[in-house]
Order: C-alpha cells, then sequence, then structure tokens
C-alpha cells in the first residue's frame, strides 16, 4: 500500500479524493474460527484502510486539502453470530474514520464512513443472492453509480457543514 | 398543523419536499425542572414535527412519492446535565423518523434525520454565541445555504441508495 | 405524581430506591396515528418518569443518597414501523436518564436505565404471547425476581464502580 | 493463548469463567501512526480475547456452561484523535463480545463485555495520573475490587435475565 500510493502519487498525480472499499468475509462458529481467517479479514478489511489513510492523508495534508471516503458495512454496528472477524473489522474501520475525522476535520481535509446496508448490484453478488434479484426491481438493490454519486456530493460539500458518517439502503430493504 | 398542511395543500399545490425544523430549548437542574417547559420543549420539537409527518406523509402516500426531512441535533444521541428535555425531545425525534422510514421507504417516501451539530450562522445564534463567531473564519460556523445544500442533494438521491440519518458539522468544530 | 411522592415521603418514609416501570404501546401506521393516542403513551411513557425522577431526586439530594432506576424497552435504541410513539417515548425515557445520570452521579444519586429486552413471565404477556411461552423453558422467558435481582444488585453497587445502562435479555431470546 | 488454556484445564481445572483484562494503548497522529504499534494494539487487545475466547468457549459448550467477561473501555464506543488504535482494537473487541453473545447465549454460556470509564486504582494509573487521584476521594475512581463485585454479580446473574453489556464508572467522572 505504502508503494501503491507513492506509485500513484508520483506517475499519475496528486489524490484529491481516495476512496477504500477493499473488503472480504469470513463466517464460522466463534468456537471453530481459523485464526488465519480472523487475522486475514482484519488485515484486509481494517489494516489496509489504516495504510491508505496514513498514507494518502499526509500527501493531502501538505497540499492542504482532501477527501478520504471509507465504504462501511450494517456489521459496523452490530456484531452478529458467526461474523466476529468481519463485524470485528468493520467496528474498527469505523473507529478508524472517527478518529481520522476528528484529528483531519481541522486541517481541511473530509473524511468519512458510509455504511451500505443491503445488496450492491454487481455481478459478484447478483450469483451469491440470486433470490433477491429476482424479487425486486432493478432500483430495488444498490446500483454503483448511485452509491457513487453520493460519494461525490460529499466530496462537494462545502467544509462549513461536512458529514463524517452516513447510511445508505435501497428503499426496498427490510431493516 | 393539520390546517397548515391541508391549507398548503389545497392553496399552493402539492408538498413534493417538507422539512421541520421548529426547535425550542430550557435548561434546568432536573430536579427544579418545571413540568410546562418539559411539556413544552416536547410539544414544539417533537409532537409538532409527528403532526406535521403524519398530515404530509398520508398526502405523500396518495401520490406514491415525496421527502421529509427533520432537522435533530447532539442531543438526539446523548443526554446531558439540565437538558433533559431538549435531549428527550430529539431523542424521541430521532425514532419518529427511524419509525417513518422504516414504513415509508418501500411506498417510495423518503425520510432522513440531519443532525446539527455545531453552531448554525444565524442572528440569533450570533447574538448567543458571539465569541464563537470572533473566533472562526465564516466558514467555520454552519452556513444555512451548506446546511440546504446536503437537504437537496438527499431530496434528490436515487432510491437504489437512500440515506435516513447523517450529521452535518464545520470542519472547525471540535467533537 | 407529584401528591404520590409526597404522600410516599410522609406516611411511609424516606425513598432510599425508586423504580419507574410504567409503560403503554400504542401501533398505528404513521399515516393513521390518533394524536391522542401519541400524546397518552408519551405521557405515561416519559412524563410520568419526569415528574418521578424530578420528585424524588429533589428529596434523595437533600438526604445526600438514593437510588433511582428507570426500565427501558429495545425501543428506546431503534426506531420501528408503527411503533412511532412507544419508541419515542422510550428514546426519551432514556435521554432523562442520561441527563439526570450526568447532573445526580456526582451528588451521589445512583441513577440507572435498564432495558428490557425479551418477554416477561406476567399474567398479560403469558396471554399475549402464548407461543413464546409454550415453546420455551420457564427460564427463557424473563423472569420478575430474575429483573428483581439485578435491580437490587445495582442499588448496592459501591459508588466507585457504578453502572448507568445495562440490558437484560433471555438467554434464548433471539437479537 | 492456546497452550495456555490447554495448561489451565488440565492442570488446575475447567475454567468456569473467564476474563480478558490485557491491553495497550499507542497515540499517534494518523499520518505518522507506526505499523507495527497499530498491529501490536490489535494483537493484544483483539486478537489475544478473539483466542482466549475460542479456547474457552468450545471447551465451555462441552460441558454445557461459562461465563465470559471482557473488559471494554469508553473507546469502544468513540473514536478520537491520535487513538485510531486503541480505538479500533476496542471496537473490535465489542464487536467479538456481541457476537459471541449471539451465538453462546443459547447454548447457556454467559457473554458480556464491560466498558470501564474512568481511571483504576492501580500503581500504574497512580503514576499516570497523580492530579486525579489527588483531587478525587479514595472512591472517586475506579476501585478494582468495586469493578471485581460486578463482574461476579454478572456471573451469577440466572440466565432468564442475562446482561451482555455495560459500563461502570465512578460517581466522580464527568462523562
Amino acid at each position: 500500500m505504502v508503494e501503491l500510493i507513492e506509485k500513484i502519487e508520483s506517475e499519475i498525480g496528486p489524490i484529491e479524493v481516495a476512496c477504500y472499499n477493499a473488503a472480504i468475509g469470513a463466517a464460522h462458529s466463534i468456537m471453530e474460527f481459523p485464526a488465519e481467517d480472523y487475522e486475514r479479514v482484519w488485515r484486509i478489511n481494517t489494516f489496509g484502510a489504516f495504510l491508505m489513510g496514513r498514507e494518502v492523508s499526509k500527501r493531502m495534508n501538505e497540499r492542504g486539502r482532501g477527501t478520504i471516503l471509507f465504504t462501511g458495512a450494517t456489521s459496523a454496528l452490530r456484531g452478529r453470530s458467526h461474523l466476529a472477524a468481519f463485524a470485528g473489522s468493520k467496528h474498527a474501520l469505523r473507529a478508524l474514520t472517527e478518529s481520522m475525522a476528528r484529528e483531519l476535520f481541522p486541517k481541511n481535509i473530509h473524511v468519512a464512513h458510509i455504511i451500505i446496508d443491503g445488496p450492491i448490484d454487481t455481478p459478484l453478488i447478483r450469483r451469491t443472492m440470486p433470490a433477491v434479484f429476482e424479487e425486486r426491481p432493478a432500483d430495488g438493490v444498490l446500483n454503483p453509480d448511485d452509491i457513487a454519486e453520493t460519494y461525490w456530493n460529499i466530496h462537494c460539500q462545502p467544509r462549513s457543514a461536512w458529514l463524517s458518517e452516513t447510511t445508505l439502503r435501497p428503499w426496498l430493504e427490510p431493516w
């Protein structure tokens, strides 16, 4: 991640907006949860976000501006049976985001945590949750372009009224 | 409120977006809190919002669309010494919003709760908190137009990715 | 309530521990929620608690000690479709409790909010939820004596380590 | 940790109650937070708790009973500037606890998360926060025996009314 950010900044240009979406899951009873799985989920969902946030924020701070967005999940707000690793990683990501926002808002860097609550319309999720896609109309699941629209609006917010967290879900999502 | 909504709908036109901002405060030790004050705060901050939400949502439901926005406060999330009435009224407003969103999202009515955390740049607040306005630059307090921009963006969100709650604060706000 | 507390204090004796359990519900679509029902739920679940808390805490403060316990519900933490009144009243009760605890802890008055998440074994609930009582063993629903045991332990906590909120649920409760 | 639990069970006896208190901190700006520090905090505060929880719960499940208690911190509930690692580790610990409680309550294993909000009266904290210990009376900071009393009461709760989370703070703690 350290090299990646360095490469983007030197070869492409200064990062104005950074998003961290990477996430994996793992579902096991706590009584037989492989330690490797628990650690791997943390490493991708949390530690990678930490490294990205650190590398990007220090460069943004030199330039005096920037936006950093982290994609969260409902598991950022509650634990669930068999999901100790995923929930832990997303809780920790939320703590990272809030800690960063409290430090970086006054440095003119906008940090926000967007919780996605519902199935996103991607090939992977279409395969894993076919019933949902059959039952609901096209806009009954999260459309990636619509998510991006809100991310863009967050980036465009004037700094007198910044948001640091919100949740997006489809109108048909039960919650 | 019932007559007001009826009047607006019949004389001006169908309400597409409704906002409820009305709020008063009252600060007393719990040990000598006047019951009239406790009730008045609830009546304006919560009960008025309930009546507005009921009257507007039933008309929007007949038309199959609409947006209803409620302005909250940090006191929606925690109680504070001497602020039992205000905190209670804003907690209850948040519960109203979430209850409405869960019922009305599937009816294509977008309901959201926007927590304002920080001083808004209005004549009243300029008078009551002069020090803050001297210490901070103009965009260090919440600008009403910037708040309105986010309200507008919430109204424009496509329904595949609706938010139901967020918090707005100035980049310089300590939290 | 004002007279009731006065009567208890003058005829029976000083109140060392006060509990507020009174609660009613009301389930309606927000679009046709009777205003009288919305208000009645608030009056019993919240306003009565406020009056009790005020009357008792001022007397406890004169004596320099006391415990005040409020019984909450899961609806203190989230809104639900058709339950705007109940959820609002329980959210407001939670705000009352936290406001009181922040003011009264330093006056040696212990204030706590106990959220009950699950069916209590009472004649009323046995009648309204018979299936639950058939499916579960006797200790699969909340036993009033067991709830009381925790209330008693809260009262007995030494003041170096006071709790202000907790949730009780049966081991078999899905959550 | 795996060997430790094995050794205790085989040499001393079956574990009826397990507590996980281990915790370290690290305070750095996010912009220069050493990755080793971020990982070490997670490893001790979260990963160790996960391993302990796994090893103990599978043995308790064979015996059909047990209590597992995790010590949390206010940082389980909010992020803070410079405390991304500590807050993340404690948020994740909270998620672990809730995930375990939801799975293990129905197996007659009581899991709880106790948030400690305030200075504990230990030699280390006396050295690092001398002013607090001068200003407050002896019971104005958390007494370890008083904390233990609540842990014991949690273990003794009958299973019809189990708590899964609470917060302990001194009566004089500002919050």
